[in-house]
C-alpha cells in the first residue's frame, strides 16, 4: 500500500510516535495506525465528561486546581485529575504550576463560548444530541449497514431526526457558518453583487437563521424570508434581534414540501438540506426553487459535495463520506456527488456557475440554463 | 491560548481543512478543532462495524465492489457503499475504477493479519474486547470522575478487568511488542549484554508471551520464564511453540502476589504491569523483584510512564494521560510518573539506569543501587 501523506494539521492530536516505529510499512506500523483510529472516541469521552460535569462552566468563571474543581464538582480528586490532564492532552486545557507546585488547569479563552449553552457559536447542542444520540447509532452502526436504515417501504429514507433531536442540534451548528457566508458573499461578489444590492433571500429550512443574519450582515440593502418548522422559527425570531437583523429578518412557519414559496427569489439558500434527502426529494427540491427565482436569481447549495475530481484524497471529500456514514447510523440521508447536483439542476432548467471550498462544506452556485 | 503546535502525522486523518478558516486563531477555528475531536468516535465506529459485519475478512480473500461485498454479506447495497467509503475516507481501503466504471475497494496486504483472528499481531482482540466494554465505558466516564472507580473500601482499585475481558483483549494488543523488545534489546547491549549472554528472564504478568518470545529471539543465550493466570498461560504456551522458542520458554501458572518468583533473574520483565496497580502494589512488586534478582540484574517496565521533563507535550505524555482517563473509564490503574518510579526503586533498594521512548510506550531499566 501507499504509506498515507503525511498529514499536517492543527486540530489533530497524535497518539503514537510514528518516527519510532522500525519501518515506514508493514503489519507493524498498519497496526499502531489502525489502533490510533480505534482509540479515537477517547477524544469524544473525554471531552462530553467534562461537559457533563459541569467542568467548563467552572473553567469559565476561573482556573483551578485538580482539587479545587473536584471539592467545586463534587467529583473524585484523582479522577478529577486524570480528566484534566486528558484534556491538556488534547490541547482544550493549558496546564501551569502553580506557587504551591499544584496544577492549575485553564481554559482558554477562545473556548468559553464554545461550550456555554448560549454561547452563538457554541457545541454545547452538538454534545447534548451526541449523548442522547451518537454513541448508540456508532455502536451499532452494523445493523444499519445490514438494514440499509430504510422506510417500511424499503425506500431509501429521509432524514428520521426528530424534532426534538434537531431543536437541540441546529443550535450546535452554528460554527459552521462564518467561513461559510464568508465564501458565499465572495463567490455572489463575483457574479456581480454589490455590497448594496437591493435583493431577496430565501433561506430554506434555515435553522437558528446564522447563514441569513450573517449574510444580511454582509449585504446592507438584503431582505431575507426563513422557513422552517413551527418548533425552530421562535429560535431564528430570537437569534435575529440578537444580531440586530431582525427589521430585515422574516421567519415564516412553513411546510417548504407543500406551501408555496413565492416568487422573484434572488438567492434561494439551502444549507445542510440536500444531505437529508432522497435523490429523488432533492430533484423536486429543485424544480421548486426555480419556479421561486427571479429571472437573474442564484441558487447557493451549502452541503456535503463530494467532488471525485476536486483531489482524491481531499479533507472535504474525506469528510462528506464520513458524514454520511454519521447519516446511515442516526438516520437516513447521503453525501451526494457534483455530479448528482449537475443532473438534478439540468432536470430543472438550472445550470452550476461555482463551486466552492470551504473547511467542512462545499458551497454551489447555479443559475438558470 | 498558543496556537496548537501544527501536529504531523501519517495515521490521522483532518477532517477539518484548517487552511480555509479565516483567522488563526479565535472562537470559529476553536469551535471547529472541538467539532473534529467530538467526531472522533466515527473512526472507531466505522472500522468496528466493518469487522463486525466479516467485511475485512471477505477483503482479504479479494477486492470487492459494493454490490459484489453486499451480496455476500448480505447486507444493504448502499449501506456498504456508504461503509466503505467511509474506510476509504480513513485510508483503511484502498479504491480503484474497475472496467466497468464501478469502483473496487481494496484491503492492502500489510492490513490482513491485523484484521483476522489468529493474526500474531491482529487487533480482533482489542476490537472484541472495546465492543464489550469501551463504548459503554468512555459513553459513561462522567460517573467514573463522580465516583473515583473506587472499591467499596473507598480505596483506589487495582484493574477490575475481568479474566474474560483480558483473555480478548491481551491477544488484541501483542503489536505493541516489536518496538519495545527492540529498544528494550538496544538498552541491554548498552548495560553490557551480549547477544549470546547466557541469562534468564522472568517475565511477570507475561500474557501471550510475546516480549518473552521476542527477546529469545534476540538473544540465543537467554532462558525465559512467563507468570500468568491459569486461563492466560495456555495461550502463551501455544505462541511459543508458534513462534518456535518453546524449548527456551517456560509457562507457569502463578499468583504473583502470593507464589514464590525464585531469585537469581538477570531480567525481570513487567511489560503494562504496573499501569494496573496502585502506589502501594507498585511498591511491593518492585520489592519483590529485587529479592529475586541477581546481583547484576536488570528489571525492566515498559509502561506508560509520564515523564514531565520529557517534552512538556510530547506524544508519549499525551497518550499516557489519556491512557489514565481510559483505565478510568474501565476500571482503575494509573499512568504514573517517572518521579513515582524513582520513589518505589529507591524503597527497594534499586535505581533508575536508563528511560527509552519508544512509539506507545517508554522502557525503564533500573538495577541494584
Amino acid at each position: 500500500m501507499t504509506v498515507p501523506a503525511l498529514n499536517a494539521s492543527r486540530n489533530l492530536t497524535p497518539l503514537v510516535d510514528t518516527e519510532l516505529l522500525p519501518s515506514p510499512t508493514g503489519e507493524i506500523r498498519a497496526a499502531h495506525r489502525l489502533y490510533e483510529h480505534l482509540i479515537g472516541m477517547w477524544a469524544t469521552g473525554v471531552i462530553e465528561a467534562a461537559q457533563d460535569l459541569g467542568a467548563f462552566a467552572a473553567l469559565t468563571v476561573a482556573p483551578a486546581t485538580a482539587s479545587g474543581l473536584s471539592e467545586l464538582l463534587g467529583t473524585d480528586l484523582r479522577a478529577t485529575r486524570v480528566l484534566l490532564d486528558g484534556l491538556y492532552a488534547y490541547d482544550v486545557v493549558e496546564r501551569s504550576r502553580g506557587a504551591d507546585g499544584q496544577a492549575v488547569y485553564t481554559l482558554p479563552a477562545e473556548l468559553h463560548q464554545v461550550f456555554a449553552p448560549d454561547g452563538l457559536y457554541s457545541l454545547a447542542g452538538k454534545i447534548g444530541h451526541d449523548r442522547n444520540v451518537a454513541w448508540h447509532a456508532w455502536r451499532n452502526l452494523a445493523d444499519a449497514v445490514r438494514s440499509g436504515a430504510r422506510g417500511e417501504d424499503g425506500a431509501q429514507q429521509l432524514n428520521q431526526i426528530s424534532e426534538s433531536d434537531y431543536t437541540s442540534l441546529v443550535r450546535g451548528i452554528n460554527f459552521w457558518a462564518p467561513p461559510i457566508t464568508s465564501a458565499l458573499a465572495d463567490g455572489l461578489r463575483e457574479l456581480g453583487w454589490t455590497d448594496g444590492e437591493a435583493a431577496t433571500l430565501l433561506d430554506v429550512g434555515c435553522g437558528t437563521g446564522i447563514y441569513s443574519h450573517l449574510l444580511l450582515d454582509e449585504f446592507p440593502g438584503l431582505q431575507a424570508r426563513g422557513l422552517d418548522a413551527e418548533r425552530i422559527i421562535p429560535i431564528a425570531t430570537e437569534q435575529a434581534a440578537r444580531l440586530g437583523v431582525a427589521d430585515r429578518f422574516d421567519p415564516v412557519v412553513c411546510d417548504f414540501w407543500n406551501d408555496d414559496w413565492g416568487t422573484g427569489v434572488d438567492l434561494a439558500l439551502f444549507v445542510n438540506i440536500f444531505h437529508l434527502q432522497t435523490p429523488e426529494s432533492a430533484r423536486e427540491l429543485l424544480l421548486k426553487s426555480a419556479k421561486s427565482l427571479s429571472e437573474d436569481g442564484v441558487i447557493a447549495i451549502a452541503d456535503h459535495i463530494v467532488d471525485e475530481d476536486g483531489g482524491v484524497g481531499s479533507t472535504q471529500n474525506r469528510f462528506f463520506r464520513l458524514f454520511a456514514a454519521s447519516m446511515l447510523a442516526t438516520g437516513g440521508g447521503d453525501s451526494f456527488t457534483v455530479q448528482d447536483y449537475d443532473q438534478w439542476l439540468a432536470d430543472a432548467g438550472l445550470r452550476r456557475v461555482a463551486l466552492i471550498d470551504t473547511p467542512m462544506h462545499r458551497v454551489l452556485l447555479a443559475r438558470r440554463a
